[in-house]
């Protein structure tokens, strides 16, 4: 260990993802936000939104109050993700970066900025990105697609309560592989972790799908005991 | 965010966990070593080894070292745990650590070094520790106990091959509660995560128990693909 305080410069970044027809098949994918870079290094690559953590901000605030500023947005879910710090990742000076990562639902995104410095991009299909924010990227891809498993984070894309077959298409957008909806049905069913509501879809169908909402009851991982805490951790904003 | 790079200082701690005899029950629990802080902030009281990161180390091997300054061990398992960030974590200036858990077997543990400021304490049992050590040290129990239920980390503890009746032992002192063994077999058995290996245990008696390895094949989480990648990030040291 250094025996003295070393300079090593903290930053903030948040990979922010919401569910968009993919340009070419059609179908719901996850999409994230980018930002290009207007100065070095990496000048015009396109980078996750972040930033200076700001000395009376805990790292969580830090990552809201980021993607309230690149894209104008509030998240269903932000979670932290990992923090990234090997030597080289920046050229210029050590950065360390606290990534989170953030859920929106698809009407918030479309709500949200963009212009010729921020856009929306295909998460499983990106341009070459400023420092390892591929990786990032892949990382988050992959907690993102091993958690949707086994928590309720589908929820921060559908709302409270919602259809069989809207949940579905989430994991099969999260996924990226069609799933079965009969297999599908059983194995939420007998997992235990949705409660059906007394409601249906309205609109006049013949036989209206039932709504859904997640077993508050029962353990599942979600944000582990840190969220709501005041330890600068995680949360669900709702 | 801050418009600058603001003076943050970086830190690193780890939790690590080996399981020994509770003094009170006899029974195997998971124990951690601290160090007694010798100036100040929260001068004489156990805090987490931990300590800046070097110019030229990633966090992983900064943690390492640490593990390795403060106990003389290598550990079987390490992983990047969370990064604790609360504005007033540290009293006197703004410290952010990126906190690591490891684990190590029971007979590496009794190599370890002891002496009047590094000491061993059962996990579920401390004293009022330095900063938010009790909060961490919370959330690393809290991880190794859902993380023992589905992933091969067990193995950390145990060595490579081991009978049902030590895997079962290793997550009865991990989860604090004892298990029905024909139950635990059974899950275990059913789950697909185990192989029978060609071996059973020597020592001359009549039915001498089989021993398991961990089934490579099938996907579990364990470190995720961070994992053995040069992104200063998990892995595990075997």
């Amino acid at each position: 260990m250094a025996r003295e305080r070393q300079d090593i410069a903290l930053a903030v970044s948040t990979v922010i993802f919401a569910l968009r027809p993919h340009p070419e098949t059609g179908l719901s994918a996850p999409w994230i936000p980018l930002v290009r870079r207007i100065a070095a290094p990496f000048e015009s690559r396109w980078a996750l939104p972040g930033g200076w953590v700001a000395p009376r901000e805990s790292l969580e605030d830090a990552a809201a109050r980021n993607l309230l500023e690149t894209t104008a947005l509030e998240p269903t879910y932000l979670e932290q993700l990992y923090a990234f710090g090997a030597v080289d990742r920046s050229p210029e000076e050590r950065v360390v970066s606290v990534v989170y990562w953030a859920l929106v639902r698809a009407d918030q995104a479309q709500q949200s900025r963009e212009g010729e410095n921020v856009r929306w991009f295909p998460a499983d299909d990106l341009p070459q990105l400023a420092f390892d924010h591929n990786v990032i990227v892949d990382y988050a891809l992959w907690r993102l697609r091993t958690k949707v498993e086994y928590s309720r984070i589908a929820r921060a894309f559908l709302g409270e309560t919602f259809t069989l077959t809207e949940l579905r298409e989430v994991h099969e957008a999260v996924l990226q592989k069609p799933l079965d909806a009969a297999n599908f049905r059983r194995q939420v069913e007998s997992s235990g972790t949705l409660v059906p509501t007394d409601s249906v879809v309205t609109g006049g169908r013949h036989r209206p799908p039932r709504l859904y909402r997640y077993n508050e009851t029962i353990e599942l991982v979600d944000n582990g005991p840190l969220g709501h805490e005041k330890t600068g951790s995680t949360r669900v904003v709702s």
